[in-house]
Order: C-alpha cells, then structure tokens, then sequence
C-alpha cells in the first residue's frame, strides 16, 4: 500500500506523520508516479510549518524536489510514457503572460497553483479513515512512495538518467539546485569576467557556487555563519570565503568583500538568506553595474531601503529571481549532464536517509550537518 | 574673437554673461572645435546653479550637448581630421572596469572627469581681463564658439552629417537623446511585445517615447503634469498617456496604469522625473518581470522603499542607467541616421535660440515651453 508523510497540522507541533495512504483516480493532464526519492527544502517547512496562513492547509502530503518513474498516464497526457524516468519541478499556468514569455517561475498563478488547494482537483490522497488528503504542493507532493503530479511538474529524463540510484540523486533538482544555479547562470547572466558573493551557503547557496564555477567566474566568495559550510563551498569552488560573525557589525560583510575585490565590489550578489540587514550589505558590495540578486525569501513585510541617486550613478539592479527565472523542462536535463560528467558535483551537498527517518532528515537540515536531505522511497 | 556664455556664480543670481574669450593651445588629446549649436539641459543649471556644491566651480562655461567642425588637433589625437563635423558627448577614462566592459556612463571616474576640475587640464578659456576659466564640463564646454574638447567626447560624424543646418539639429544627440533612447532600446532592451511607461516628458522623457515607437513596443504611455506634453507624446508615438494631477493622490498614476493595461502592468517604466513618489509608483505599475529604470536625478539622499518579498515573486528589477548606458560612438551615428531617415522626429522637439537668445532659451526649458533648447552660434 502506498505511504506518505501527512502533515496533519504544522511540523513544529509534530504533526507529520508517515502512515498508509489511497490515491485517487487519474484525471486529464496528470500522471501516477512512484517516486525515488525527494529532497527537503525549506518551502516545504515554511508550507506546513505554521497551523495557518497563505497556503497552509491540512491535512496535506509536502515535498516538491521528487523524482520517480512512471506508474500510469492520464487522458490527453503526452510528456512521458509508462515507465519513463521523471524529475519533478514547480508547475505554471501556461497561458499567463509571464508563463508565455518563458519565465514561468514567475506565472502569475503561482501561488495559487503551487500552494493553494483550489486551482485543480488537489485531493489526491485518502487515509485509510477515508479523510481526504490534499496533494499537488508545487505540482507533485513528493514526500509520498506515490503521487499524482500535475503533466507540466514533469521534466522527462529518459534516455537520460540510467539508473534509480542517478535517479534518487538527481532528486532536488527541480527546486533548490536550479534556483542557486539558475540564478547565476541564466537569471545573472555570469561570465568569466565576472566576482560573484553568494550570501548564505544553503543547498541553494552552495548550488550558485556550483553555478558560477560553471560560468568560470573569475571570483567567487562564500559567505555564511557557519565554517564547515564555508569549507564545502571551497570544494565546490568559491576562491574566497566570509565569515559572518553574530558578534560583529554586518557591515563588516561588505566590507571584508570590497577587501577581497580590491575595492571594486562584484558584480554579482546572490542573496539566499532573506535577512534585511544582509540584502543591505548585498547593494553595498556590488561593483558598478552590479546586479543583486533576491533568491531567499525575506519577511512578508520586510522591505529594503535603496539609496536612488547613488544606485542610478553606479547603474547597479536589484532584481527578484524565483527558481533561477528557468524553464524547468529545458534547464534541468543540463543539470542531468552536468551531474552526470562530474561538471555539478551534487554528490557533495546530498544525504540519504530512509523515508521512515524523515525527522532525523529534518533535524539535520535545521542544525546545518545535511545542506540537501533527500528522503528515499 | 570667440565668445562664451561665461558662468561667474549661480543662474539663479543672474551670474551668467556672454562674453568674449580666450583660448589656450592645445595638448594631447585635445582638439579645438567651432561649435554650431549646443542644446540646453537641466544638468547645466544643476551644475551652475548654486554658489557651491559638489562639481560647482566658477568661472566656468557650461554646455555639454555640442555640435561643431573641427578646427584644429593637439597632439597624438586621432579621433578626427580637420573640418570634421563631430558631435560631442559624455567623457570616460576608458581604463576602469566599467569603461573597459563597455559602460562608459557609468565610468569610476565619472565625476572627476566630467564635473569636477582636477583631472586634465581644465583652464580652458581666459577672460579678457586674463582670469582663467574652466572648460571641458562633459569634457567639452559647448556653451561658447569655439572650445577645447577631450578626445574622447569626440564622435566623428564626417561623411554622415551633410550640412551645418543638419550638425545644428543633431547638437542635443550626444546627451538627453540617447538617455531616453538609449535607456529602452539599449538598457531595457525593449521588444515589440512590451508595454512601456514614460514618467516625465521632458526631452529625455520623449526621447524614450521615440526610442519605444522604434522598438515597436506594442502600448507606449506617457505621463506627466503639462497637457501640452501629453499632446507632443501622442504626436512621437504614445499610444496612451496620463495626466498627472498636483490635487490627486500619485496612487492614481499606478491606478491609471494598470487600467490602461488590463491589470498587468508595463514590462519597462523609465523614470526621468527623480520625484521619489513617482519612483514608488512606477515599481507598482511594473509588471511581473518588469524592469523599472531610473534615469532622472532623484535628491541625494532620497530613497526607494522596495518590498523585498513581492519584488522576488513578481521578478521585478529595478535599475540605475545613466545616459542609456550605450557607448555613443556606437549609438549616436545609429541616432544620426534615425534622424536623417525619418525615424526619430527630433525636430519637433527642439527649438533654436541665438546664443545671444540663452537666457530666453533657459526660461522657456523651465516653463515648459520648449522641449530641447538649442543654442546656435
């Protein structure tokens, strides 16, 4: 019988719970997929993490990072075919201005396709009491050994990923490694030329290091609270590293980058913590014709104070990047090869752990000893 | 003898005299110029308009939108033969990073070198009475009959510009043209699919407006307090415009806006107006994805609220361009031949004045009356 993790209410109150589960029948532009695996992000904490709010509801099946097989097709379903390897991304509207001019990350339905119940049938999951569960988070509901996805959360990897173990790594990439990578290569546009500050080294963080190695960025300097993160990141590729120090003044942060850059700043500054005070000091270490980049999702209300004239002088941008601004079903199968010929070396920032040890998994990511849990089905 | 509207103190105090002057010989990298025309721009009565301030030096001959031939040539300066029709620009230090990745507006020496009187040899001109007087204000000090011009704000027209009259017309090409021009076809890169916003249409506000008819962008709309304008919008290609009232709320800008695009908002505002209100209403009325440019001088130390959050999910950008960010020996003969060949109606923006005329042109800039005016010598 399939399992999933239900999140009956929010996860600090303990209500995830692993338990047995019925799927309802396919409908038009769906799929049946046996998923292999599903990585953990923060978005699924923030999703079930409270007992109410925008896109809260329960009781749910979280998880948008899965990959799997496919089970069964839909009517008028054509992306893949029975037994296809698939990884699952967010999914968009299609018809949307945004969606149609290829930046559906930010389709202007996706709040409420992705995280709201109401935009197609969303219940998906009974328990075995009957109580309907609702499915579809992002698309897909990963954190299920079964699911029904949305036909335009599938990225189809046949012919492409070999094996269910590449297929169990290559989980998370349709969330937290396109969006740090995405974002450096395809929303900034790196080059060679370019001193690259990622602020925050997180999956998605570490995965924008990873990005501006593959640009060949001249300069790449990690910053973080914590050390060992800024040891991975120098495996993965940045030549310099910050530490922020809780005792000290953030305005050391630039400071120690316009040090590392001789004073010109860099031109381009990923922000994946969502912290006000940090995105601040983002602006202030951007060179001339910087770009700063908003990945990391900062408080509702927070808002950042941009100094006009100065910022039209230097013609620095600020610019908001969701999902590395990338369509998924062309970017990710590059990721697919960058992993497999050694280029993206996910294997670094992945854990494994059973699905029955989903707490275990969580608890990690939270402390900081797992950059990307993916859970194993 | 050569004659100069000779800046002694502030506009303001009536400090401007046309007067008979000097000129020293020439050094490297210099050439002396016979100016035809040069336009009047706000930026001339910000630099000499108060008794002191940054870039505030007196006496000084301001102009930075000259046209002229070429009378003679300092040493080692290639840029142009004798008799060559040039149009003047903006100079760069051509050796910064931002100079050297093609965005001399935004050269690190910037200020120095065209405001401020310590980097070349700026004692251009002399008084009869024998006091010196800075020159090279935007490296050229158009604002007399002749004057001494860095090599660099040089862009050799020859072979292009077929008569004085036609030199006298393109003289205002080289600053506020390809600012508005340049900030959408170049800095936003405006499509034919996308919906543009004009806050302010003074000359570099319906310069946009021309360089969006240009790019085919399918809705343009201008905006501004003087009726008058809104007709001269309509005239160079609006297809909508909106007045803005001193009695309403500036929420009724966005509001009009949006009504104007069905809900969706612009893909491109341009901002030439510096009035932070208006800044503010302008990243309302982006679109998602949509790039809001700030080209007008805002106060000092105004600021832009942005709303972190809603500013990632919608992927707006907002960015600082001075002077379009082209690099204008590469983009004013492309203006020169929209001119020539009909595509960019500058004529019926800019009105000539005798240079003996200035303090009329000055007066009718400031009420409105006149769009772009161009002194003739």
């Amino acid at each position: 019988m399939p399992r999933a993790i239900v999140s009956h209410g929010s996860y600090k109150s303990h209500n995830w719970k692993l338990e047995n589960v019925n799927l309802r029948p396919l409908q038009e532009n769906e799929l049946l997929i046996e998923i292999v695996a599903s990585g953990i992000c923060q978005t699924d904490l923030h999703f079930a993490g409270a007992e109410s709010g925008f896109g809260i509801h329960y009781p749910r099946v979280m998880g948008h990072e899965g990959a799997g097989y496919v089970l069964a097709i839909g009517p008028n379903t054509t992306v893949a075919q029975i037994n296809d390897p698939v990884i699952l991304s967010f999914s968009g509207c299609k018809t949307c201005e945004p969606c149609q001019q290829a930046h559906p990350a930010h389709c202007s339905n996706f709040n409420a396709i992705n995280f709201d119940v109401d935009w197609d049938n969303t219940h998906v999951f009974e328990a075995e009491t009957a109580t309907p569960i609702y499915g579809k988070f992002f698309g897909q509901s990963s954190f299920g050994s079964r699911t029904i996805v949305r036909a335009d959360s599938v990225i189809n990897v046949a012919g492409q990923v070999q094996s269910r173990a590449e297929l169990q790594l290559m989980a998370p990439l349709g969330c937290g490694i396109q969006t740090g990578s995405g974002a450096i290569l395809n929303a900034a546009g790196a080059r060679a030329q370019d001193r690259v500050a990622v602020l925050g080294l997180g999956g998605v963080g570490l995965s924008a290091v990873m990005g501006a190695k593959i640009a060949g960025c001249r300069q790449v300097i990690g910053i973080d609270r914590h050390a060992s993160r800024l040891g991975v990141a120098k495996e993965l590729g940045a030549t310099d590293v910050v530490c922020v120090s809780a005792e000290e003044d953030l305005g050391a942060v630039s400071a120690a980058v316009m040090g590392l850059t001789g004073g010109l700043g860099v031109n381009v500054v990923l922000d994946t913590t969502g912290v006000p005070g940090l995105i601040a000091q983002g602006v202030k270490m951007a060179a001339c014709k910087g770009k700063i980049l908003q990945v990391g999702t900062a408080p509702e209300t927070a808002t950042l104070e941009i100094p006009i004239h100065e910022f039209m002088v230097s013609g620095k941008q600020f610019m908001g990047v969701v999902e590395g601004d990338v369509v998924p079903r062309e970017y990710v199968p590059k990721l697919v090869d960058w992993v497999r010929d050694g280029t993206l070396p996910l294997a670094k920032i992945v854990k494994f752990y059973p699905a029955e040890e989903f707490e275990k998994a969580i608890a990690d990511m939270q402390s900081g000893e797992t950059i990307k849990p993916v859970i194993l089905w």
